[in-house]
């Protein structure tokens, strides 16, 4: 049985590691992080010893309580059920049906398609036009979805799951030169968060694995 | 508002529409379908009236109680805090962080790399042996995650949402020929859960648009 701090299992421009950290950040706890190169000696993550901790092979995974989560958005619901405060999830379920769906959106209907692991399967002269559309035509759908949905946030005015998602899904935006000039709400909505702390020091410039070059 | 039964906008084949007609059925609700043909007509998820409704042109949606929610996910979710009996999700927190994970590797990390947008940009030459690398690397590690969570189904002995991702998924992986020898686990529990009732009135075969040459 573990004891101790909970361990995260990140690597600084996975987005989905990212997510995780702005929990870890808004909920105010304390963990190490053990950085795992996804792109170091062919992939840190297809090592035995990390594939024994996550078979999927990738980031980010938590240690934690005894056990082992792997899915960003599976280690963000644990800790809303049994760290609480400050919620992550609206109380009315209707409004938690919307973070969830717009979590979903990207964590599902984006993310995956744009992945590192996809993109080596797509080739290297294709990645650049295989990403862009996959991220434009979910943003597309998303901004039209937060038209009835949000407030200052993605849903209403308090921070949610869905904004944790947002950000990074931005910033992998901004690496792969997708004009966001057509999503006026998700980069009004992105503005605001990156003004957050919890989303500063989570940040993939500010993490242990950032290489100098990209530090801010 | 809206009144009445729930309405399902669903496609036979949809694994995704699949995993919520199953959690319709375990929860015996009540509910109206209609179909939306991905394939004929260029796509009826394309049309202007569906895309209102769900601008990622995907299926499933689900109209309940006023609002309408997309991802499948976020819909089991819902139905899940609105409707509890019979629970989908285990009491307790370390066990539903199972479930969850196991559904979101089913929902993130394999179902949206072999699905139909996907496929139609990865090209008629190339779409079997990519579908078929989506499923068995993710098979490969769920099949591992099992060992330890499984018992009669993905997680103890309980149906949970992780199963409702389970059997559709198994379903596409039998559509493009992926060899399930590697897979026990898998298979087993899939065998079970195909004996139960909500699985069998839900599945892709039984459906009020499944084609008469794919009725059984």
């Amino acid at each position: 049985m573990q004891v101790g701090k909970p361990i995260l299992y990140s690597y600084f421009r996975s987005s989905c590691s990212w997510r995780v950290r702005i929990a870890l950040a808004l909920k105010n706890m304390d963990y190490e992080t053990i950085t795992i190169n996804l792109t170091k000696d062919g992939g840190q993550q297809f090592s035995e010893e990390f594939q024994a901790l996550n078979p999927m092979k990738q980031v980010p995974a938590l240690k934690i309580d005894g056990i082992t989560i792997g899915q960003s958005l599976a280690i963000i619901e644990y800790l809303e059920e049994t760290r609480p405060t400050p919620r992550l999830l609206p109380q009315d379920p209707k409004k938690r049906a919307h973070v969830r769906m717009i979590s979903h959106l990207l964590a599902s209907g984006i993310q995956p398609l744009q992945n590192l692991s996809v993109l080596k399967q797509v080739g290297p002269e294709n990645q650049l036009t295989w990403a862009q559309q996959a991220i434009s035509s979910g943003f597309n759908a998303l901004e039209q979805i937060l038209q009835s949905t949000a407030g200052k946030y993605c849903v209403g005015d308090e921070v949610s799951m869905a904004d944790l998602c947002l950000a990074p899904q931005v910033a992998n935006a901004d690496r792969f030169k997708v004009d966001l000039t057509p999503y006026p709400t998700i980069s009004r909505i992105n503005k605001s968060l990156l003004a957050l702390e919890a989303f500063q020091v989570s940040h993939p410039c500010r993490q242990p694995d950032t290489p100098p070059e990209l530090r801010a």
